[in-house]
Order: structure tokens, then sequence, then C-alpha cells
């Protein structure tokens, strides 16, 4: 059984890298640097534009992968960025909220197309507050509420997935993540998202985490175990919700649920 | 009394800039080229990044403005393509929708930042099939998916607009402009969006329109006097829907109504 991790880098990504080794499964991992327990790597060129990104990364997955198919294409790259539109930098950081967020998914939804098997599943990042308005994070709700889109259109007719696939988007509300560890203790802005972003991720490692552990009650973020045993288990079609659907997680006294958005 | 109209030049830009002049009004139209009937004229650089882009647009109107506060600025900017994950072109067809409408209101809302007056008005371009999966056309449901919640974000508290401000999205479901005759009759593709891309209307006009125009019943397609009438009204806090309202148009029997989407 293979799966691909987009993003398999970043705080999530290898914690879901390692959740489905240990599960026994075969994983690819892309992202800007190589995660050394994955199977196989396919490496992003930062400097390439959306389109040969794209062509890249499709290449060299369809080079790794040789004609067999994946059970799951699951995309966890993203990032971070707040701002409003007295920020004089707000278009900048909307520019790199769309490339983390929007690019990678909608290159795994071209690797989905490609090579998921028939059923197989698609999950794309998303965030619980873009459902909404975000007037202090207006780059990052537009990205994200890009991608809540694209899931709805993935789980359409005619999105050209293969028949019976699944696309769904995780909203987490606040994961517990290294990176978010750290900025929300230090700096106590909003702490949404993935934070995943392979970029920052590689920098970010246990000892980081250890450093930098505050004494908080991170009992209502969910850990990164839950969000990579509902993936696996989505994975091998039990539990799924309808494709296209968003589902958000929440966690209270170290208890996650998932609940859908549309 | 001054507006400001970001892609002039467009099919429903050339409409709203004459409305506003007839009735009165000084207007800038921001596009790629010029559009004669405009008191002034701001250039946009297509091979700007967005970064750039913003800067350079933002500089020439506070150049034209010399401290005048605008009642209005009104993006009717984009543009369509179709392309589903099959489609070898959708990503590059995705980055070109991101830049038409994405780009540019993100441009209008510094600028509505920087130089509306307090109670004044932003609109941006939204299309009512986004607000729901549009597998047939990925690209452009992801960049109006985006307008939507920037909408969203800029009516809410702290988006940076000044005092009282209101910010509302047009969804228009077909808008009587030349393009739509054109491709409506010819290709039978599904005709959404305003359709006012600047780089493809400069080279559309009333010749065209003539030759191309259908004998088919055009009753259920919105007239361009009819957005330009009902922009004006809100420019003058006439029948204005609470900010950061999704208003979409619908045309029955020749008649126009709204819709609020949210």
């Amino acid at each position: 059984m293979r799966v691909l991790v987009y993003g398999g880098c970043g705080g999530l990504g290898r914690a879901v890298v390692q959740h489905f080794k240990s599960a026994g499964y075969n994983v690819t991992s892309v992202d800007i640097g190589e995660n050394p327990e994955a199977d196989s790597n396919v490496k992003v060129n930062l400097a390439d534009d959306w389109v040969n990104q794209e062509k890249n990364v499709v290449q060299s997955v369809l080079d790794v992968l040789v004609g067999s198919k994946l059970e799951a294409v699951i995309n966890v790259a993203g990032g971070w960025a707040g701002g409003n539109t007295q920020d004089p930098d707000w278009v900048k950081n909307a520019d790199l909220m769309w490339k983390q967020s929007v690019w990678s998914s909608a290159i795994a939804a071209t690797i989905a197309s490609k090579c998921l098997k028939e059923g197989g599943l698609l999950v794309l990042p998303g965030a619980a507050p873009a459902t909404s308005g975000t007037p202090g994070m207006m780059g990052y709700g537009m990205a994200k509420a890009a991608v809540h889109q694209l899931v709805k259109s993935l789980g359409g007719q005619g999105s050209g997935l293969p028949d019976g696939s699944c696309t769904l988007g995780i909203l987490p509300v606040t994961l517990d993540t290294p990176m978010n560890r750290l900025v929300g203790k230090d700096q106590g802005f909003p702490m949404v998202g993935s934070c995943t972003l392979g970029i920052l991720s590689v920098t970010l490692d246990t000892p980081m985490n250890r450093k930098f552990m505050p004494n908080a009650d991170f009992s209502t973020w969910t850990p990164l175990s839950e969000v990579a045993g509902t993936l696996e288990k989505w994975s091998k079609n039990l539990e799924r919700p309808a494709t296209g659907s968003l589902v958000s997680m929440h966690t209270q006294s170290n208890s996650t649920y998932l609940r859908l958005e549309n």
C-alpha cells in the first residue's frame, strides 16, 4: 500500500509520514527537503513558477511510482501569516500563503488525477477560521478559502479524479505543533492552520519544541497523532465523510472530535 | 465626487465608467490600457509581480488624487477559464484567474484603505457559481472563492478600511457583455462572471458584438446598465446591503433583482 504526503517535512507532515510508515505503508514525501523516514522523496524547487512546479513535481512522482497507484494523496503543506490592509506587507504575505497552500493543493490534485487508485483519498489543508472573514489575516484567509472551494470542486461530478475517489479538507483549529507552541507562547497571535510550512519546519525539531515548551494547558490543541490516525482510517475507507466535505477538528480536555463544516 | 474603477477598460468596466461620468463623477480608470472617457487613467504593468503591481498602482493613484478622497473603489476586473484536473493547462489557467481577480481585488483593497473616504464603498468581483464547487472551472472557482472571503474579511472589524466603509461583492450569474454573447453562442460553456478581462476586452467592441450577436433570447442576462446603476446607488449610500455581503444579481424576463448570498 502506497501513500504520498505533500509537505512531508513539516511538523504535521513528519508525524503523518511516521504514522503511515509504522502502519506498513510505502510513503513518498514531497517537500523542499528530504524526509529520511520516507521510502522516497520528491523535491519541490521553490524557484519554479506554479506551472513548472506542477510539471516537475508530477513527473518526479510518476518516475517514483513507475505505474503503481496510491491509496491516498495527503497535502499538509501550508503556512501562516497575519496582516490587514494597513500592513505594508500584506500582499507579500498573501502571495506566500497562496504559494504554500494553493499551489501545493493544485499540484496534489493533479497527482491524484493521475496516480490515485479508484476509490482513493485526497486530503487538502483547510483552516476553520477561513470559513468566515479573517480581517487580521487576510492573505491566509483567501488562500484557505480557495482550498476549501477546491475541495468542493474536486468532490463534484467532472473534476477528473478517478472513479469513487474521495476529497476531504481538514480544518484544524489549533494543531499541537512545535511552531504553534513557539509562537503561541511568545507572540500570542491567533493560532490557526497546520503550520507545517516546509521552509520553516525544517529548522524546527524536538529540541526546539522542548526548549520553547511553555507550561500552558495544551489540552485544547489537537495532537498530530490524532490527525495522522484519522487520515489512516480515511485511507482505509473507514469513517470517511462524503467527498467534498470540509472536516474541522476540535480538541477539548485532550479529546478530539470532528465536525462537518459544509 | 470621485470614484475609481479597477478594470475600467473591460466590458463592464467601460459601462461603469460611462455611467458614473454621466452622473457627474470624476472617474479614474485603472487597467492595462487607457479608457479615454475617464478623467484620469492609471496603467497596470502586467510584467510586475503582485507586490510591485500593488506598489506601482497605489503610488500612481495617490499621484492622481493629490489628497482627494474617493466615494467608491469599484473593481470589475477578472476573466474566465474552464478546466478540471485532467486539463493539462488547468494550473496555467488557475494562475491567470488568480492574477486577474485576486491581485486586482487585493490592490483595490489597499487603495480603499488609503484613499476611500469614511463611509465609502468598495466593490469586488465575485461569481455566483463559486459559492459552491465548480469542477469544470477549478481555477476560476478558487479565485472567486478567495475574493468572496476577502469581501467578508474587509467587512469585519480590524480590516484597516476607513470607518463606516462598506465592502460588497457582486456575484453576477450572467452579464450581457460582448464577450459573453460571443462565447455563449459559439461554444456553449457555462457563462459566469463578469468577463471584463482587460487583456481580452480591449479587442472586443460593438462591431464584434454585432457580428456575433445570435438570435437567442437574452432576457435572462443582466444588462451592464443595471449593474452600473446599482453601483451608483450604493456609492450614494442608497439601498446598501450590510458591509461584507455577497450580492448575486439575477435577471428574468429582462427584470433584474438582487439576492444576498451570505
